[in-house]
């Protein structure tokens, strides 16, 4: 195999933003895209290159020329297609979060592992230039152990209130991307976890049973100390930072700039706002995680961010939220 | 009055560095030394021309001459001291903590306001000037309503066994200065705090009933939340940086360094570290504390960094303690 | 016309990467290719979709359906196929330098304005992102009248000495882009130049009559003044500076780095160094300055790097190599 | 001797920035201050401990008592006043310019050479952190050999035409200091020098036949390079950067600012301008320079500024002087 033959399915902002990609990878073959609605995909000019457009999923899971599957859609659907995908023998890509009911995750777990195929979930942060290096940096021992490991992470604006009554709450639609990157950046389990959360920015979280801002604190195996403070609103646009600190040093990450241009009057030095939102600031670690997941196929190579990471990053959302409800720390090992 | 004059009591580190900062003031007449020690004081060039040097604190308390003192003895020797001051109607200046003993400083308190002396606590970093320009820019609406306000607070060393022996602890004797800060930067009352902890550095932490590294987690009054996270070890330097997160904006201050000078080689390009402890870095605060002191006693103004406020600083270090001990969040209410 | 369709000859570095741009572009269709050696071009697998592949460049010339040709050649071939491509009608994109000759680059420019074919001179820097917000920055006023632009461009090692051989030297093959760009950013005619050079960095320079270290001032038509500092090795990577100095103000770009990641230990503060090369620095800018060439066409817009520029940089390059070898200020007025 | 005994000569701005300097070192005693008027000291705080006011400067000349004198007159008044004190054996330190006539100040030194008094010239810049720490960069060979050395020196807003007609021009007035700084941080001779400059901040400079703005280029003895660019007004602040660039990396200072306050918010991110001037700028420098004329004498060391070093850069005034007038690059040869 020297291309991966792909078919998406789910045609909505994420689907067709890694349709774009795939068609300008030589590593894959795009040949099919699915959506419960078809009709705004007819004027998109670069999906016009794409043998089958359909309504019907079942197209893409029984096509035995489909190498592999990206799995797009919403996410009550993804278990029923994670399996079918898997029975068939695609290898998948999956949005996170897997699912909203752990238990199903868990089950499906098994299922891959049985059947052996490729399982990558949507993490693309961990594929993001910045924080790759600095994963490395950790890795390769330059700061020591890490002690303390500090994520910020703020939208730029808040989500209209339809989306925060289907979101499933700040925790498993927002953090959830930063458990992740701590986990990654640590490489040790969660031990326990311990919320403090308000509605400040906009009624429109507390009327959901929903907060907007966050303080989370995470204690590991070892001892070692996490923290991620989550905002829905910074209006000088996308917060993305990280901090390891280690016995032996610190390894930072910055926001992106769009450019690094100053400007130095008699009023201020202004600089350039960081960039505006995900599309923006990852848009090159969206690529490099097809990238990566094309290249786990064709070397057969283990994935970076496998299943297992989808479920601990689902666990420790769920455990937010009952610190959060409960006001108290929870332990990881009522959950598992 | 055109100069205060006073009288220190107290010649270690601290109160030598104040000695020094009054002599070289145009705001103050240095009249009187006393300490349980005065023989390594004979050595010392600029102290040669305060009149009295003396191992009698009552030399001091009770000479009418003498506007103000400033108790820079040992911990367990403040209260007795304040008291007999304010009975004499000398102004005070007292390094923090006031006391280890919560309820002994509250009704020194009563005390304090019973005969009127201004009383200020030694949080010099709220005369820092990054820090001074962050809280202006709060006070003065730029980033709107404070939503998450986050300290790192990181000493470059860890202290001797000796030293951790008597500190009193972490909370006590580090994040004080944090939470007095954080409480400059919100103007809000804290509600309730919450802490984890590890000794990760240093096993004479855990051998002394301590710890070396925290993540604090504090709720304000308004809901608004922040957080603490201190360590008492950072190898390239003193870490002393603040953020304040609002609904309209974010101010940060970063760590200071020596020099600005940037070197690019092939190898990499390399900046100063950060200044390397608290004499360096807060030099000017200590030098505007008492400026300031002086300015409030000689044109009867309020002190910025009061009774109360240390009062405030030592409850949330109880607090913090607790919430260490019992594992769970407490409220201030509880020790009010 | 929805796509332009396009032609290129010369399918050294710079052909292919315009080439793989190209075929990225939905502004573009292209067709053909030709260069003096083919075999090379076999194994490019992105080239495989190119219908003709050639050895003669009339092939791409001669062809009614090509609306534009890039020219990538080496330089002493532009001119005749700028020629041509003018009088078969084709919008024509070409390398910097035009040429070395510059009564016949002025020639050519009178072919050009005859025949009314959009042309573009490869001053990709204009198209960068940063640079191009700075050039903004300035046109708005926002920084006054422009009083000293400064320049800093430097490569990162030295080019072979083969390539010395046929460079022209470093004022037409290294400058011309800094003569272009502080005419762009000032807007101004140029109205003298004085050069001091020396050869610092290796001895393939001096033996072939060239410098590998400069210094470059022009005052422009109002009295303003630039300076362009080049150097043929900057270990630590591409330098690429700007700085424009006016009545009100100043706006700055620095280097761009691959990462912002920062690592802090015992031993130094570090940062990236910046990106090692054109290629990195500036690979936005030549996929920018495609697109921008494309929409002139399509839209029927002038073009951003026209013919006079590639023309006055030329000049400039002239002026600055005369004025090196008489050690004296050259007026333009003398080569006009 | 443990404490150097002092007089001032000369109570303006500057000679009263240096006895608050000197009064707070405990390596001076200052003994007497002259001036030709003197009314306007009386009412300064801190110069009441001062033994001796007088309009007559040979008061102190003829003091027997006094070590060193520190000239702080107008420079007319200087080549007399150091001959005096030379002859009487009084260690100089004394304001720049040396002079304003080039062949009496040679005539100087040999007095200054004869008698073996220290003579220290009051270049501060030389004593700044962050210039002495670039310039050591330099010396200990961590960026190799310097090719191109850039310095940018702006003040933040043209003096008064009164000031203008007496000052000298920009040359020996403003960029003095920029000459020395780039002879101190190279450590090579100056061969030649070659001026371009423009009045364009405002008609005040050309209606006395003086510019306002100037880039200043350098070659030194081993045909490596330097610059200086110059501006009577930088509207943001006080700019006052260097960059010495060498075959193995480069060492850059940038600007100081009062704070490092940084303020994101919707509108833009920003933060401090450069501190105001130079007074704010080199505070410490001023202190650092009669501190390290202290220890010379105190330990008979040799000064870091040198005679020699005051006449090289009145010699460099002058020649860019000439330089402008004349629109050539002028050897250094040609005056000395």
């Amino acid at each position: 195999m020297t291309k991966v033959v792909v078919g998406i399915i789910g045609a909505g902002r994420i689907g067709q933003l890694h349709a774009k990609n795939i068609l300008l990878s030589d590593k894959y073959q795009l040949k099919a895209i699915s959506d419960v609605y078809t009709d705004h995909l007819k004027d998109i000019d670069y999906l016009k290159a794409v043998p089958v457009i359909t309504q019907n999923a079942d197209d893409i899971l029984n096509d035995p020329e489909i190498d592999a599957v990206f799995i797009c859609s919403s996410t009550d659907t993804h278990i029923d297609f994670i399996t079918k995908a898997a029975k068939n023998n695609k290898h998948i890509f999956c949005e996170k979060p897997i699912s909203f009911d752990i238990e199903k995750t868990k089950e499906t777990l098994e299922v891959i592992k049985e059947t052996g195929v490729k399982f990558q979930v949507g993490f693309n942060r961990r594929f993001d230039t910045h924080f790759r290096k600095a994963h490395d940096v950790v890795r390769n021992g330059d700061i020591g152990t890490p002690h303390v490991i500090k994520i910020t992470s703020r939208d730029p604006e808040a989500p209209p209130e339809e989306y925060v009554k289907r979101s499933g709450g700040l925790f498993i639609d927002m953090a959830i991307h930063d458990f992740d990157m701590i986990r990654y950046l640590s490489g040790q389990d969660v031990k326990n976890i311990t919320v403090k959360a308000s509605s400040l920015v906009d009624d429109r979280f507390s009327r959901n049973d929903d907060v907007d801002t966050a303080i989370i604190t995470l204690t590991f195996a070892d001892d070692s100390l996490g923290v991620i403070d989550n905002s829905r609103q910074a209006v000088y646009g996308y917060d993305q930072r990280i901090e390891v600190f280690g016995n032996n040093g610190m390894v930072q990450v910055e926001n992106q700039k769009p450019t690094n241009v100053k400007v130095s009057t008699n009023a201020a030095v202004t600089e350039d706002k960081p960039m505006y939102f995900f599309l923006e600031r990852y848009n090159e670690g969206y690529i490099a995680e097809i990238h990566d997941f094309a290249q786990s196929i064709l070397e057969d190579k283990p994935v970076v961010a496998k299943f297992e990471d989808g479920l601990q990053a689902e666990l420790l959302a769920k455990a937010a939220k009952l610190s959060w409800k409960e006001n108290r720390t929870v332990e990881l090992s009522e959950l598992r």
